[in-house]
């Protein structure tokens, strides 16, 4: 059937080189980490799409795993476990000693098996709101008035980069209600707080601009700064926020442009600071002239105590910039974010945004901002404190019962995650290699790290997972760490390089 | 009433002094190119909205014209233009020799006043479709069947960096069923194709690349390469596109890393370049090893002759990058845009995307989505080709039947802008400062050059005018063209300080 003097004739007499046109004929495999889905799963997915596109053909030999494992960069043990679903779903077939080939299947494109590779029961991985608990009925009423609503057109007509009018009035009132807008405060709406930040990295973090962030910190901020070329200078983050001791020489001996934080249920540790140490903190960013940029997107899941004033409610001089966002508390598919500060700062972020993508859509803000205005936003996020009081709890105590001994974590108020520090010589890679298999998925510390450091630590996303999975998700991590402290820590895997990375 | 040590008695005692604190005191003012309204009616805008939100207090002293005009670095007629808007609307009150003041109503907010400075009749200065011809009974029942849809809680939740997975397919299917896709092809959803073009230049287009653009060229195309700090090689665009010999002496001289061009009914000047032209192109690209990326937003807007193939197909390397948007031919307040390229490509834009703003709106995307696929999409492009082609004879009838002798103009076939050069010593600038005031509004071509050159140039973006609308703006432009020549090129203008800029 086949060209005798194709691959299957290379495959005979030239391993090696084989190896290499393996790789290079395999699918290229990107792996999107804010994805729901663990890369041996995202892996999975692609060569089963890849092979339900006809890109790779039947009887096909994929790369070994080792080799895939050094081309992207990942752990061995990682394209193992995307193998074997694979050969699970049927897509693939081991033969000990010859290697993995894709199955001999009649028919060709089959896109519903792709999508059967089933989710992962406990994802701890992504900080995001349950699905499940989207208010649907009042979204598509409210969508529906949109839509048949008199401005349509206008909502449909090219738009402004500062963002859809009656949003933007809507929430400039609401933040001069609640204290946090100014007279001289203008608003700009981006897609998501993400693109706020990257707006705001690109007009002010340029090269030779020094940048406090918080470490850990969201990875989305790392790589924001990351690439805009500025020098990041992080202030650890302790259960009352940054270190401001540190932050105060800091800015002494570097004079930062900028200081980027979150005062409340930081991501990914859940810190928040409290009232005196915002106060301080806003003093010493007014003193030293910095820019303080305050990310404000988890602040009203608060499940326990009493509000806490933002920065920019406490600054006197008027110049900290606030980013919200509907995305944590109602729909983060709507990409509905913002930045209130100065007039002239937004100004400048609105030249940003043109530039960007010209303005955000508006059929979101027009929804979104009716689902401020009717009172569903408020009534989903008192549901939303209920059921996140619950996980919070369920995710505290399982800590406390399952965590193997000498193990730490934080102890947020609100929020979405919390920060296991897991005893040594525990690695988070080596128990999130051993809870995979499981159905359980983190994202190990060192992501939230510019200096790849925490490799004990590892994040917790709780927020959009009921008490059952996070119980179930964290007495796996428990356990896996146990069995591992109890033996050699690489017993766990057969295959020794897995253990290592 | 007034504190006499306040600015009253400043305006008696320190006029020169006074001017500059009116100044300092005065909203800021950010003109939006890419608005429908016209320079002078943001302005007044932005002053109506400001004195509605008790920013200017009733009987506040504006600053002169001059000033203003000094501090905008716009021309003197513009301001002047405003302030007679804002007159005529009570929002100010002039007093000869005086100066102009806030007018002394009772009550504060009235921000329909605001509203109800109304749209200029003809605005030529936007590339956009018509509002009033978008197909709003499809538009909302489809919307209505995404949200009603099974998915909806899906679209509702973080996606893909990527964009809304069953659009992404539809697309790349299409591509493929055109002749565009390549089997190892990938696509990007962006907002609008401004974004793709600010992920090329961030990825693509760092320092000390080389990147070859059309002269003139799109100003949303300047702005994002020349702030990603690239160097921009302006080649002449004709009748036939890109001047193909200087392109290739400078592909040889300076190895550029990049070409941006839009082969189909370029903006600003409507050209399209024949298939003879775009193999060349093709081949030139190729052999020069930069990646050729085609903008190709407009093409489907053909009124007359047959459909040329794109770059994308003609290239057999399968490297070009091609950038699609449904803005021009739906609805730009939906931000949905894509790029379609080599699976390596895509996947590098994907991390920037996913830098930028994790992805795009879904809700958008899905509706996007459903009205091209039940073919309310394709129907309406077939409309918008009937009334494009008699507005396209409109602006090409009237060019001849007013502009004055010795004026230039592109003949495109397609799309929604042409090119008009004025005979010498007329100005774009002169010549609109004239038919604002008759709501005539158009962009002068310097915009659209990296040099300001152009000076005698302006465009006429016709595609979302009325047949009745482009023959009175051009026959308004032609006798305001005709009247300055006539005379004197200041004449039309009682203030000489308006007519130089």
């Amino acid at each position: 059937m086949r060209n005798p003097w194709g691959k299957d004739w290379l495959a005979r007499y030239h391993p090696i080189w084989y190896a290499l046109v393996l790789l290079l004929d395999f699918p290229q495999i990107a792996i999107d980490q804010s994805s729901d889905l663990p890369a041996y799963r995202q892996i999975a997915n692609a060569v089963a799409s890849a092979i339900d596109k006809g890109m790779l053909h039947r009887g096909q030999r994929l790369p070994a795993t080792r080799e895939l494992a050094a081309q992207l960069g990942m752990n061995r043990a990682t394209i193992s476990a995307a193998y074997a679903l694979l050969e699970e779903s049927g897509f693939i077939q081991g033969h000990v000693g010859r290697g993995s080939f894709v199955s001999e299947w009649p028919g060709s494109a089959q896109p519903s098996r792709a999508q059967s590779v089933e989710s992962p029961s406990v994802n701890f991985a992504t900080s995001r709101p349950a699905g499940d608990a989207f208010p649907l009925a009042s979204f598509r009423r409210l969508s529906r008035a949109v839509i048949e609503g008199e401005d349509a057109a206008e909502i449909l007509q090219l738009g402004s980069p500062y963002g859809y009018t009656p949003l933007r009035r809507y929430l400039l009132e609401k933040a001069r209600a609640d204290g946090i807008g100014r007279a001289g405060d203008d608003i700009l709406i981006t897609n998501g707080c993400q693109q706020a930040l990257d707006l705001v990295a690109r007009r002010f973090a340029t090269a030779n601009t020094k940048v406090i962030c918080e470490d850990p910190v969201y990875h989305g901020v790392l790589r924001v700064f990351a690439r805009s070329g500025c020098q990041l200078l992080p202030v650890q983050v302790s259960s009352n926020g940054l270190d401001l001791d540190l932050l105060e020489g800091l800015l002494v001996q570097h004079r930062p442009g900028l200081i980027v934080v979150t005062p409340s249920f930081q991501n990914p540790t859940g810190a928040t600071m409290d009232l005196d140490a915002r106060q301080r903190l806003v003093e010493l960013a007014s003193a030293s002239g910095a820019l303080l940029v305050e990310s404000d997107i988890y602040s009203e899941l608060r499940y326990e105590g009493s509000p806490l004033p933002t920065l920019k409610e406490l600054d006197g001089s008027g110049r900290t910039l606030l980013l919200g966002s509907y995305s944590k508390v109602s729909f983060p598919g709507l990409r509905v974010g913002w930045a209130i500060g100065p007039r002239e700062t937004i100004s400048q972020l609105a030249e940003e945004k043109q530039i960007s993508d010209l303005h955000s859509d508006q059929l979101s803000q027009a929804v979104s901002l009716r689902f401020a205005q009717s009172g569903e936003l408020e009534r989903h996020i008192e549901r939303t404190r209920e059921t996140g009081r619950q996980r919070l709890t369920a995710a505290l105590e399982s800590c406390e019962a399952h965590l193997p001994e000498g193990s730490t974590w934080t102890r947020p108020r609100g929020g979405m995650s919390l920060w296991i520090t897991l005893p040594a010589p525990l690695s988070a890679e080596g128990v999130l290699a051993a809870v995979r298999p499981q159905g359980v998925d983190f994202l190990p510390g060192r992501q939230f790290s510019l200096s790849q450091a925490y490799l004990r630590s590892l994040r917790i996303s709780f927020g959009g997972l009921s008490p059952e999975k996070i119980r179930y998700g964290v007495r796996m991590i428990g356990e896996a760490g146990n069995r591992q402290l109890a033996t050699s820590v690489d017993s766990w895997e057969s295959e020794p390089a897995a253990a290592l990375v």
